[in-house]
């Protein structure tokens, strides 16, 4: 935790919050805050800046926060996956977000099993837990937005090329000729899409085609789907 | 797994294979190759190429190599880890391994936590199972070299500087000023020094840049190690 994400529910007073469970234990256990230290701090969706521990009982803590900063930029990537299994999803999930994308469609496709459909892990507090998670490691307080479509053909012809306009949308495709364009969410918004392990299907390919979508390859290595994603993200958002 | 990965030891004829275990249970149960039907294989430190599976009785399959490529081209980068904990750790050497790096020095530094040098997963068995994992996910053959250092000073001091000889030392530090120089490995060797989750303390910097590291950053973010390596390694080696 490098940043304790407060929620607007968190204040005591205008001045002073009241922190307990997971967090609680965090700046107790981990952290080892004591009484006239300060951490990092940021309010939910706004501004960031350090909160001072006044006392701690247990694993309540009441904190004194000062917050002053805007969040860190986001990145201007919107990430378009293949719903990965539930266990890989949570990472990419935590990539993504730690790494500044704001959105997130989760979508169906050939090789997307059925079974994910119905993990755990993909339910709405589930998710917004893992967001919580990736915020508060990354330093960020704005909570993205993360959308499921379970039917790809609709979604890629019908929605994605409105979700695109203004940008430029790019499919991470193994085998690809052409390589990320480096920097490039320096210069346009980017709709990033990546297949699952074992790729899009030539169909799928030829539809995201069809949308406009421009292959590109991180080169001849396969990387498991989170690394693929921090890969990809850190290619478009670098120098 | 993206290449079934071979050993002399594998090899009963000049032209068959023997796989069970672990291998042979992917096979079966998770590829589901059937007799005829080939894989991607390669040969330990050797060639990539195919295999064809000639018959399957319970894990126990046999396969006909036709090994005649080159495995993909390594990433001109040498990563210099502070020794993560051990969860993390795996995931390290996995993000490296499978982007290409092949050799690694895990080393000691002030916030690295002392019982992380009796984990299990610092064992060379643990190491060449972990490594072997990443070959096979990644399409590789070639196995990196894993090297551990569990005092930070003597090896900044005697040994870094020898190991960077003609090569440039870049240290990743939240709050250096300069960036990631995007394409770096490209242009020639990169020594990569990533610091614990709390990074260096300032005493290590110092010795870093005595030891000619440069400090680059990934910008405000603060990544789990495994993704701060996979956006760094991505960013060095992209175009």
């Amino acid at each position: 935790m490098n940043l304790l994400l407060l929620e607007e529910a968190d204040f005591i007073a205008p001045d002073r919050v009241r922190v307990e469970g997971r967090r609680g234990r965090q700046l107790r256990e981990v952290i080892r805050l004591q009484p006239g230290e300060s951490c990092k701090a940021g309010l939910l969706n706004g501004l960031v800046g350090e909160a001072e521990l006044l006392s701690s009982e247990g694993e309540v803590q009441i904190l004194s926060p000062h917050l002053h900063s805007p969040p860190p930029p986001p990145l201007d990537v919107m990430l378009v996956a293949a719903l990965p299994r539930p266990k890989s999803f949570r990472k990419v999930l935590h990539a993504g977000a730690s790494m500044g994308v704001k959105k997130f469609y989760f979508i169906a496709s050939w090789k997307v099993e059925k079974s994910y459909w119905q993990s755990p892990f993909i339910t709405p507090e589930a998710v917004a837990e893992e967001l919580r998670l990736a915020l508060e490691q990354s330093g960020d307080t704005v909570l993205p937005l993360v959308e499921f479509r379970n039917r790809f053909k609709p979604f890629v012809e019908d929605e994605l090329p409105g979700v695109c306009k203004g940008g430029v949308l790019l499919a991470g495709h193994p085998g690809a000729v052409a390589k990320v364009p480096a920097g490039e969410a320096r210069r346009q918004r980017v709709m990033l899409a990546v297949g699952p392990e074992g790729g899009f299907t030539p169909y799928e390919t030829e539809l995201l085609a069809a949308a406009g979508a421009r292959l590109v390859s991180l080169g001849p290595r396969i990387l498991r789907t989170e690394f693929a994603v921090a890969a990809l993200l850190a290619q478009l958002g670098g120098a």
